[in-house]
């Protein structure tokens, strides 16, 4: 499985750097440059340059010392730009193939972090969650659940291309979570790729967060114990030093401290 | 306001009877006949037979009816197909002049509702809620809020076309009202219109129910005090007569019960 991502991250690297041409775009995001990839009619969502790996050779470096030993090499300083470039070669060669699929690249980045999660726990993800009440039993679908077993953590991990104003779904699933199985039992972790929009006419990006709201959800529906993101937007990673605490991180954090998670809470 | 309602009922009655052509639908809803409307290439959404008022005249009467007495119309036998005609009047004849328009008679359809229950209520609705916490002071965006004075009720009214599968955001949202003023200090009504969904090749009707997830949602997220439609779905009007108790009713009822509701609760 980590052969097969490694396998279409490089075809979808070549095909954006033989089939389509970088263009710059103009930035609205402080301290974030972007580009996007251009082939036709068609143009790819904003890459992130400090993230993107463009150099083939590099690239081919960094996947070998994934397959190496993955766990280690994306918790190394090399981890946010391998994983960012893994996930958004894809995302972004797709678009520069077919006109507005959203389908697919959403699958794509749910299989990726889905993965590398079971990989770095050891455990396979189910998507649902029994229900036993006095008036009902039964399965409730869920986003991926992941079980390590007696005396082990559980956690609920929702995986996003980006969260928009649909976040408050995941909040609300871990409030069921924690309403069924008792506060605490299961960790809600978010993975989220990034928040970038691109406005097709003028070539401009913009980050697009919501940080009171998403106080206000961690104070009043439940507790997510992380957010991880491929490309962490300062307004959301600066909820991880003021209360109420909502703990943004780069997903490259989660392959040093799962250990930590995984353990009794 | 109620005027221009009732004169965009009339005109949009009048372009479906006569720019567009009456249709029959397969349903595969047990119980209920639909129709659309068809113009060109554009096909309305589905219009249940049975509460749809056809005859212009037979309207027009409705229409005088209604605005001599609204709650008194509303609240009569005659009031849930009054109801449903003025309300899918305007949705259908849009769909029959713009191909695939979402937003405008979303709009519309929060409007209509949104008029009516302040027409009932005697209280205009705010759009936010004042958040004070420990940590931050601000306005979360909210759907409709009446807040009809001290002693009464307060109203957390979302309206939507549908619920589908963004219905959990309604529960979360009546959660961070209970969260910040205090469980039962708002009641939570959702009015929709109703449930149906059109395969536009095989002109078959299904309705899309999730009676499950609503319960879970009611007994482990918030509990909404009402969910009105103007085509109540049979699923989803079984669940309130069993526990977890979902008040699923007509809309037309909360034109009879609104000074139940206003009081203490």
């Amino acid at each position: 499985m980590s052969n097969l991502l490694v396998d279409i991250a490089q075809a979808s690297h070549r095909v954006l750097l033989t089939q389509a041409s970088p263009i710059d775009l103009r930035s609205n995001v402080a301290g974030k440059a972007y580009l996007a990839f251009r082939s036709g009619d068609r143009l790819s969502r904003p890459i992130n340059k400090a993230l993107f790996v463009f150099d083939e050779n590099e690239l081919l470096r960094r996947l070998a010392a994934f397959m190496n030993d993955r766990a280690a090499h994306l918790a190394s300083a090399d981890g946010p730009s391998t994983l960012y470039t893994i996930a958004m070669s894809y995302c972004a060669a797709s678009d520069t193939v077919r006109l507005l699929d959203k389908k697919t690249p959403a699958t794509y980045f749910e299989i990726f972090a889905g993965h590398l999660l079971a990989d770095r726990f050891g455990a396979n993800p189910q998507t649902s969650a029994t229900v036993l009440n006095l008036d009902m039993k039964g399965d409730l679908p869920t986003d991926f659940i992941f079980d390590l077993g007696a005396g082990r953590s559980k956690f609920h991990v929702p995986i996003k291309i980006s969260t928009r104003e649909r976040v408050i779904q995941v909040w609300a699933h871990q409030r069921v979570l924690d309403g069924i199985y008792g506060a605490g039992r299961f960790r809600g972790l978010l993975v989220a790729l990034t928040e970038t929009k691109l406005d097709r006419k003028k070539l401009d990006v913009v980050e697009i967060c919501l940080p009171d709201q998403w106080r206000v959800y961690q104070m009043f529906i439940a507790q997510l114990d992380r957010i991880y993101y491929l490309d962490p937007p300062a307004a959301y990673a600066r909820l991880a030093t003021g209360y109420p605490i909502v703990n943004v991180r780069p997903f490259s954090s989660f392959f040093s401290e799962a250990d930590l998670l995984s353990g009794p809470s």
